[in-house]
C-alpha cells in the first residue's frame, strides 16, 4: 500500500497519514508544489526541502512537450534529470488542455490538441498518457480525465463524467499490462468528476471504486464553482471514498481552502499559488498577504514575518525585498518563492500536529482568525 | 594598512598578498563579482561564499539612483541592506557615466548626467562621490574619474587626465575631512588614468602618490584598445606603482586577461563577464567556453565540468542545464551563475597558491594550453 491512515481527528474528518514510495515518505497532510517543466520555479532540490517539501508535482503536459519523453527517457526518468530525488506526482495532462485557449477536440479515443508552445498536433488517449508518465517515472501518476468548467449543464457534466470513467478504465488496464521503466514502484490514482451534481459524482466515484486505484483525486474543482459549492461537493466526496486510500483535491489552493479540505478529510494538495504569487511579489504572512512592490516597505528593516523561520526571512529584510522587486532582481523571485513554499509546508505541517493531538478544528479557527485575505 | 603583500613569484612580477577590512579578509590575487545595484545578480550571499568569493564591487551610479542614499542610511550601509557580510569595493560612477548614451557633461565642477532609470538629472562631483560612498559604507571606496574611450588622441586623454588627478585631489581632502558612518573604517583608491600613453599615465600616477592613497586602480583600460597595448598600458604602471599597495585593474576581464593581469603585478580584478555571459547561456570550462543553448547538450548526462567542485557541477547535467535555458527556467541562469563564479574564484585561487610556490607561470602557460577562447 501506499498509503497509511495514521490517525483521524477525534472531532472532524481531517487525517493525519503518510505516503511511501520508493523515493521516500511523505507525511499528510502534503502540499505538492508545482515543478511544471521539471523544475518548481527560482528553487533548487535542496531549498525545497529546507522548506519542509516531501513531495512535488509535475505537468504531463508540459514535459511531454519539454524536454520530451525521448531526453526523460535517457535520464532514467524526471528524478534523475531536475535532482529532485523524492517522490513526484504527475497530473495526466487533462487539466492543461482543458485550459487551452487553442482548439482541442475530445471524443472517445482521446483528446487531440495544438501545443501551446510550437503550434504542433498531438493525441492524448488514456493508454499514451500512462505511457509518457512511465516515461517521466513519478511515484504517483493520474489517469486522463475530462474536464468541464463549473458551473456546466447536467448533460455536458455527465458527458464529462462518462468520458472520465470509460477513460479511467483503459488507463487502469494500461498501467496494469505495463512495467515501470526505472526498476522503481509507481502508483495510479483515479480522478472523481461530475461537476457540482452529487448523483453524478456518485457514480464517477463507484465506477473507479469498482476499477481500484492505489488513490483517489477529486477534480473538476477549482474551476469557476463557489466556495460553497466546492466545499459541498468535496465532503460529498470524501465521505464517500473509502477510508484506507488517500484523497488528492486537485488544483487548490489558498491557504483557507487547504485547512477547509483538510478539515473535509483530504489529505493532498497542489497548487501553484504560493509560488506564482510569489514571482507576483505577494508573500503569505500569518496575517494576510503582503505586496512586496508596496513602497511602504522601502525602508522596513525587519524580515517578512517575524516569527518566520525561512531562509528569506533569516537573512533578508522586507526593505531589502522591496528593493529587488523595484529592481527586477531575480533573486527576490527566489526569495519571495522560499518564504511562500514555507508558509504552505508550515500550514500543513501545523494542522498534522493539530490532527494528531485531536485538536485541528482549533488550530484551523485560530489561523482563520488571525489570517485576512485581502 | 588595508594590504599585506606576502609573495612575489620568483620568476615573473605575480603577486599573493591579503586585503584586510573591518569586514573580514580577502586574499589576493582577488575577484570581485558585480553587484550592480546591491545583488550579484541570481546569487545569495551564501552561495557567493560558497564559491569562494571574499569580496564583492557595487556600483555607486546605480546604488545612488536605487534604492538610494536615504534608505542605505537608514540601514547603516550596504552590508546590513543586501546581507553580504563581506568585504565591499564601489566604483565611483565615472565609468557608468562614460557609457551612459544619454547626454552627459563633464567640466571641472564634475559630471552632470541624466539617469538611465527616470531621466532625471544629476550632478557628481569628486567631493558629492566620496558622500555617497560613505552612505553606501563599502570598505574600500574609488575617487571619481574621468575616462576617455581608447584610442583617444593626446589632448583628450591628456584633459581626462588632467581632470582625474585635480579630481583626487579633492576627492582625498573631502575623505581625510569626513568620517565613515557605520563605524568601521572605510579605505580610499585613486585611479590611474592617460589613456594609451606612457607620459601621461606616469603623471597621472606620480601625482596620485603624491596624494597617498590606500591603493591604486589602473583605470581607462578594457575600453576599446587591443590586448598588446593593455598589456604595455598594465605594465607600465604596474612597474611605478609602489610595492606595499594593492593595485586593482579595473573591468578586466576574460580568464587569459586575469592571469595576464596577475603576471604583471596586479592585486584586484571586476568584471562582468561570468555572472553577465551565464545569464546569456555561456559557461566557462577547463577547455574554454560552452554555450547551454547549443542542442548537442540535450541528452547529456554529465555535468558542464567533470572536475568542477561547484554546486551546480556537483548537482545539476548539461542536459538538464540546457534545458532551463530552452524553457526559461529561472533556476537556470542562478546555476549558470554559480559555476562561473567558481570558475573565476578557482583560477585566482590556484594563481595565488602557484605564486606562493614562485610557480606562476607555468601553471598560467598549463591553464592557457588547455583553455580555448572560441
Amino acid at each position: 500500500m501506499i498509503f497509511e491512515l495514521q490517525h483521524t481527528d477525534a472531532r472532524c474528518k481531517a487525517r493525519a497519514g503518510k505516503l511511501s514510495t520508493d523515493h521516500g515518505e511523505a507525511p499528510t497532510p502534503a502540499f505538492m508544489p508545482v515543478g511544471t517543466i521539471g523544475t518548481v520555479k527560482t528553487v533548487s532540490p535542496q531549498e525545497l526541502r529546507q522548506c519542509r517539501t516531501h513531495i512535488i508535482l509535475g505537468n504531463t503536459y508540459h514535459l511531454y512537450l519539454r524536454p520530451g519523453l525521448e531526453i526523460l527517457r535517457k535520464f532514467g526518468g524526471l528524478h534523475r534529470f531536475n535532482g529532485w530525488s523524492g517522490p513526484i506526482l504527475t497530473d495526466s495532462g487533462g487539466f492543461q488542455i482543458y485550459s487551452l485557449e487553442e482548439l482541442k477536440r475530445a471524443d472517445e479515443a482521446g483528446v487531440e490538441f495544438k501545443s501551446h508552445w510550437d503550434g504542433s498536433k498531438h493525441l492524448f488517449t488514456p493508454e499514451n498518457v500512462v505511457d509518457i508518465q512511465r516515461a517521466i517515472g513519478s511515484d504517483i501518476m493520474m489517469v486522463l480525465d475530462y474536464l468541464t468548467g463549473n458551473p456546466s449543464d447536467f448533460p455536458t457534466a455527465e458527458s464529462a463524467h462518462r468520458h472520465t470513467l470509460q477513460w479511467a478504465e483503459r488507463a487502469r488496464v494500461r498501467f496494469t499490462a505495463t512495467p515501470p521503466l526505472y526498476g522503481y514502484r509507481q502508483f495510479q490514482f483515479g480522478i472523481v468528476q461530475g461537476g457540482i451534481y452529487p448523483e453524478l459524482r456518485e457514480a464517477s466515484l463507484r465506477g473507479l471504486l469498482v476499477i481500484g486505484f492505489e488513490g483517489y483525486a477529486i477534480g473538476g474543482l477549482a474551476v469557476g464553482e463557489d466556495a460553497q459549492t466546492r466545499r459541498r461537493i468535496t465532503g460529498f466526496c470524501t465521505e464517500r471514498l473509502p477510508a484506507p486510500y488517500p484523497r488528492y483535491l486537485m488544483g487548490v489552493g489558498k491557504p483557507g481552502d487547504i485547512l477547509e479540505g483538510i478539515e473535509l478529510g483530504v489529505d493532498m494538495f497542489d497548487c501553484v499559488i504560493p509560488t506564482r504569487n510569489a514571482r507576483n511579489g505577494t508573500v503569505f504572512t500569518r496575517r494576510g498577504k503582503l505586496n512586496l512592490r508596496n513602497t511602504g516597505h522601502k525602508t522596513a528593516p525587519q524580515p517578512i514575518d517575524e516569527s518566520c523561520e525561512c531562509f528569506t526571512c533569516r537573512n533578508h529584510s522586507l526593505g531589502y525585498l522591496h528593493h529587488t522587486f523595484r529592481v527586477n532582481e531575480i533573486y527576490g523571485l527566489r526569495l519571495a518563492t522560499i518564504h511562500n513554499l514555507h508558509f504552505y509546508q508550515t500550514l500543513v505541517s501545523e494542522a498534522r500536529e493539530a490532527i494528531l493531538k485531536d485538536n485541528f478544528l482549533a488550530y484551523k479557527k485560530k489561523f482563520l482568525q488571525e489570517y485576512r485575505e485581502a
